[in-house]
């Protein structure tokens, strides 16, 4: 990506509200970037905000470092086919999906896990497509790469990126522990808020549950308000594990419900303590920091193994430099047991 | 509650979050306004805040015309009991419970029908106590009373003062309706919120999942940070309602789980704009307005079932007014057929 983040080239693949809020970003940063979406009048929308968006997908991606991949879930390995085979070898690809182990196992089998880095920023909105993104939507956020064993150095460069860029959090991890993590995160909280709505949009009193909707409600039924088929994508995308994870929401479900049904006030609030637990560690984190270097050069074992603990334990890495032979990573760790 | 709201002299009984913010407010609304609470610190503390706090429940409320009830649930019909013994018949009684039904049976069971009106305003906070009450926490609520047969004088002095002092948006409704409808609009989300952050916090990566957490974990759980003894004595409240409305919410929850599980996407993505359809009516309320009169000398069937039928169908009062006989209502119904 050139000497420094300034004089990397980059594109941007699918400028709907991701694609759109990190190509706005990129070119506010001062970065010479290109988008392209299969949608002409997006395109002309892109260009009406002042960005460079070629008529041809080769021509936005042709001589970039790095290009982001952000079209829906379904099109990704299609589309990562076809930019890999338009770009140099030396340019890093990314994703923003919504889950990573399939994208990932695609790109291996194409032969591409020294290039693409499989990717999913944290954040969103209700409302989809360019209209909505905002160069700012993504400052700061909570930002999952995938580093695979053969991919360590386009990892570390797009680490610096989106650190400098957009001051994210990368939180490494592997796939199939960031699905996991992102069915519980994400995931099954939209079944959940499907349900709740789509019952009361059942039920007799629908008119009367709306007007009494307290803060419970509003809030447990927010993302219910995104676009359906987005949703159904991102659920379908992560099938087996929102199902998995579903189920073990369920089962604490039963047991607040036998307590309840039981009259058992002890054992609910008992389950409800419980549930406090998790939520005030969500409020309340605090963070130990540390700096950890690895040789640059070679193949390092141990920086992948260090990487994915960092984000399977709640870290995330807030700095990665290479300098003088050596890769040095500034982490933070949450600090403590599970409040109670 | 003399001529006007302003000369009303009005006890709270029960000082924490509801209770203090109604007392507060009732204060800078300059009413005539006694408080009390059987925790001797709380009594401190609301004294500290400039309120009038005797020692004796009876004191605060001896010759007051409208008692706000706002103790914990279970402790109701004893304070009832205990309060209407020691008021003037003409003292209207009013609670702020999260359940209906069962108050309301206790009060006509101790022949207080005629002048005590059920009543929840739809407003909280994640914090509890009187450290955490605002006079501005009411400000506007939704605000259902029961209005029952024998009671509808002291329902409209209730219904005008609460318009007068809280802009509240009066939602009329029968007590077993309410609590049909609150547990959709507020149980059934607390035991959700309780169920995905009990299960994120047995999670093997409960630390990455709080990294990972989205817009979605976050809303999803917010009430699940509450007190669990307060949120317990809120499900077993209305218990055997919530367990019903949860049925249906499962059911809802088993159609989504099923047409992901069979990757469904046209199935998946119906359930779900079924789901929005909810939200979007939510979010995009326009109401109607009208007036409606009957006469204020006699029991009039008619303002009851209308009064009930307004509620049912998700409407409110902003204005009670009795003059020249009649008594008029200012009343607000959602517009048209759910939105798609």
């Amino acid at each position: 990506m050139g000497a420094a983040n300034g004089q990397a080239r980059a594109a941007v693949v699918g400028t709907g509200l991701i694609g759109g809020s990190v190509l706005l970003r990129l070119r506010d940063a001062g970065l010479d970037v290109a988008g392209w979406d299969p949608d002409p009048a997006t395109r002309r929308h892109a260009a009406e905000r002042g960005v460079v968006v070629p008529d041809a997908l080769e021509d936005a991606v042709a001589g970039r470092d790095v290009v982001f991949l952000c079209g829906p879930l379904p099109t990704l390995p299609a589309t990562l086919t076809r930019v890999a085979g338009v770009t140099d070898d030396g340019c890093v690809l990314t994703d923003v999906g919504s889950t990573k182990a399939d994208v990932a196992t695609a790109a291996t089998a194409q032969g591409l896990g020294h290039r693409f880095v499989p990717g999913h920023p944290m954040a969103g909105a209700d409302r989809a497509g360019l209209a909505a993104a905002s160069p700012t939507l993504l400052d700061g956020a909570a930002w999952v790469l995938c580093p695979a064993p053969t991919g360590m150095a386009a990892f570390r460069r797009l680490a610096a990126l989106l650190i400098d860029v957009f001051h994210a959090q990368v939180v490494p991890m592997s796939a199939p522990e960031h699905d996991t993590a992102a069915a519980l995160a994400s995931h099954v909280p939209h079944l959940l808020a499907g349900a709740l709505a789509g019952a009361v949009q059942r039920a007799a009193l629908r008119d009367a549950v709306l007007a009494l909707a307290a803060g419970s409600f509003t809030d447990g039924t927010r993302v219910a308000g995104g676009p359906p088929a987005r949703t159904a994508n991102m659920l379908l995308g992560n099938r087996e594990r929102a199902l998995a994870e579903l189920g073990a929401v369920r089962n604490v479900l039963d047991e607040l419900a036998e307590a309840l049904a039981a009259g058992d006030a002890g054992a609910l609030t008992a389950r409800l303590d419980e549930a406090r637990a998790a939520r005030a560690a969500l409020g309340a984190r605090s963070y130990t920091t540390h700096r950890c270097e690895f040789p640059a050069e070679v193949e390092h074992a141990g920086e992948l193994a260090y990487l994915r603990e960092l984000g399977a334990a709640g870290g995330h890495l807030t700095g990665c430099r290479v300098e003088a032979g050596a890769v040095a990573y500034t982490a933070h760790l949450p600090v403590g047991p599970p409040l109670g």
